[in-house]
C-alpha cells in the first residue's frame, strides 16, 4: 500500500488532500504576486496581473484565466474590508504525486491571503539599514517564482545584523537588487538602478519610481553599481510594493547622508503619493 | 478581517490548516531526501540522513531530531510493505503567515511518501536519450532544497524532445550534472564526472559509483566536461538513487556507442548490485 506520513501520522496516499501533493511545495513550481491597497483601493492591479501572465507563460503553466484571477482578488479584498491591505496570491501547476515531469494535465492551484499592512511611517521617516549578501538566486529572476530560499537566507542574514533588507551582490561584484525590493542610488541628479535582465525582477514599483524620478527632473541611469559605489552615493533607497519607497540610511554599517533620508528620496516619496491617492 | 482564498473559497486566515501556511510552498524553505529499497531493505539510509542533517544546518532549520526521522522513515516503509519502494521525505521550516523572515520559532513540518518504483529493466538494458539545457539553478546546489523549478523546466524540455533526462550546462559551457541525476563519461579507462562544488549536489549514488569504478579498475577524474566532450566519450551514464546506474546511449541526438550501453557501464551496474543485494 502506498502511504504518506504527515509528522507522525500515516495515511494511504489516495486519502491525501490535494494540498499535500501541491507542486508548489515539492518544486516551487508556481508563481506569485503581491499587490497592496491604499485607503481601500488596490494599486496597479493590472500591471501585476500582466506580470503574473508573463510568469505563468515563462514556466508554461497554461489554462489560467486572468480575468477570473482579477475577480478573485477583488472579491477577497472586498470581503476582507481592510483599507491598507497586502494581497498575496500564488498559482502552482497543480497537485500530483511527486514527479518533475507533469504527465497528466493538472488543474492549477490558486491561493491568496489578504492581511493588514504594518504601519511603515517610522521606516519611511527614519530610513532603514541594509546589508549585502551574495546573490545565490537562480538565473531566471525575471520570473516571479516560488523558488525563494536564496531570498529567505539573505533576509535572515540581514535580520541577524539588525538590518531591514539584504542587498544582493552577484559574482561579478555588482548589486542586482534587494532580496525583496528594487535598489536605487542617487548621486548628484542621477538616479541609478540595475537594468532589467534575467537577473532582476521587473519590479512594478521600480517602474513608478522611474516615472516619479522623471517628473522631479532626475536623470535615470539603468546601470548596476558596486557596494563600494553605493556607500559613496548621496542617497539610497529601496522600492517594494508593500511600502513603495523606503530610504536607506545605513549600508553595511556605513551611514549614508549622516543617517538621514535624502532630499530626492523624500521628493520621490511625495511624488509617489500622487499615483496612489 | 484577514482572509485567505483557496480556489474560489474564502476563509478567515485563522481557520487555515497549517499546511496552507507551510513555508515550503511560499519559499521552498525546506530540504528533502529520496531513498529507495531493494527487495525489502532500505539502501544507504544513514548516508541520506547525514546529508539531510547537512542540508538542514546549511539553511539553519534547527530542532530536527535525526533519530526520530530515521524511525519515521522505517515505520512508514514497514507499514507500506513495498519491497522496491521509493521513499521521499521533506522537512520545511514550518507554518506561518508569509514573511521571509521567520520571527517566531516554528515547529518544522515533516512529510513523506512511500510509493512503488517503476520497473527500470528496459531503461537499464537499452539505455536512455538525454538532452542539454542551461543550468538555471541557484548557486547552492550542494543544499538539497525544495527550490527545484529550474530542474522541472529542464526535465520538461527534455521530455518534449523525447529524452528521459536533461543534462545541465553552466554559463561557462561545462556540464554540471543531470536535472535529477549525476552524470558520468567513460573514455578509455578514465571515468569523468564533475567535482563536488556548490554547483553540484553531493550525490550519494555518485559516491557508490566511484567506489564501484575503483573496484573494476577505472581511473576517476573529477573534472567537468563540455557537451562536445560528452558526445565524443566512449560511454555515458547517469546515476540516481531510484535507478542507480542508467546507460546514456543518445546525447543531444548523437548516438553514443552506436546507441548501445557500454561495457564499463554494464560492469558498473553489475558491481553496484553487490552494494544493494
Amino acid at each position: 500500500m502506498q502511504v504518506a506520513m504527515i509528522q507522525e501520522k500515516i495515511v494511504p496516499v489516495e486519502e491525501l488532500e490535494p494540498i499535500y501533493l501541491d507542486r508548489g511545495i515539492y518544486f516551487g513550481d508556481g508563481v506569485y504576486e503581491v499587490v497592496r491597497s491604499y485607503n481601500g483601493k488596490i494599486f496597479a492591479l493590472e500591471e501585476h496581473l500582466q506580470r503574473l501572465a508573463k510568469s505563468l507563460s515563462a514556466i508554461e503553466i497554461v489554462g489560467v484565466d486572468i480575468d477570473r484571477i482579477r475577480s478573485r482578488v477583488q472579491k477577497a479584498f472586498d470581503t476582507a474590508g481592510i483599507p491598507n491591505a497586502k494581497i498575496y496570491f500564488h498559482i502552482t501547476r497543480g497537485s500530483a504525486l511527486r514527479n518533475h515531469i507533469c504527465e497528466a494535465k493538472l488543474e492549477p492551484n490558486f491561493f491568496l491571503t489578504v492581511t493588514e499592512l504594518n504601519d511603515d511611517t517610522e521606516e519611511k521617516n527614519k530610513g532603514i539599514a541594509v546589508s549585502t549578501f551574495p546573490d545565490w538566486r537562480w538565473k531566471r529572476c525575471d520570473i516571479k517564482s516560488l523558488n525563494l530560499l536564496a531570498n529567505v537566507l539573505a533576509r535572515q542574514d540581514a535580520a541577524k545584523k539588525g538590518c531591514a533588507e539584504a542587498i544582493l551582490v552577484d559574482e561579478t561584484g555588482l548589486i542586482t537588487e534587494g532580496a525583496a525590493s528594487a535598489f536605487f542610488a542617487v548621486s548628484g541628479r542621477k538616479l541609478r538602478t540595475a537594468p532589467l535582465t534575467a537577473n532582476i525582477l521587473p519590479s512594478i514599483t521600480r517602474r513608478f519610481v522611474i516615472e516619479a524620478a522623471k517628473k522631479i527632473g532626475l536623470e535615470i541611469v539603468e546601470k548596476s553599481i558596486t557596494p563600494q559605489q553605493a556607500r559613496c552615493a548621496d542617497e539610497l533607497f529601496i522600492a517594494v510594493t508593500t511600502k513603495d519607497i523606503v530610504p536607506v540610511v545605513e549600508f553595511d554599517g556605513k551611514l549614508i547622508r549622516e543617517g538621514k533620508p535624502g532630499k530626492y528620496t523624500k521628493l520621490l516619496i511625495q511624488e509617489f503619493r500622487s499615483f496612489t491617492s
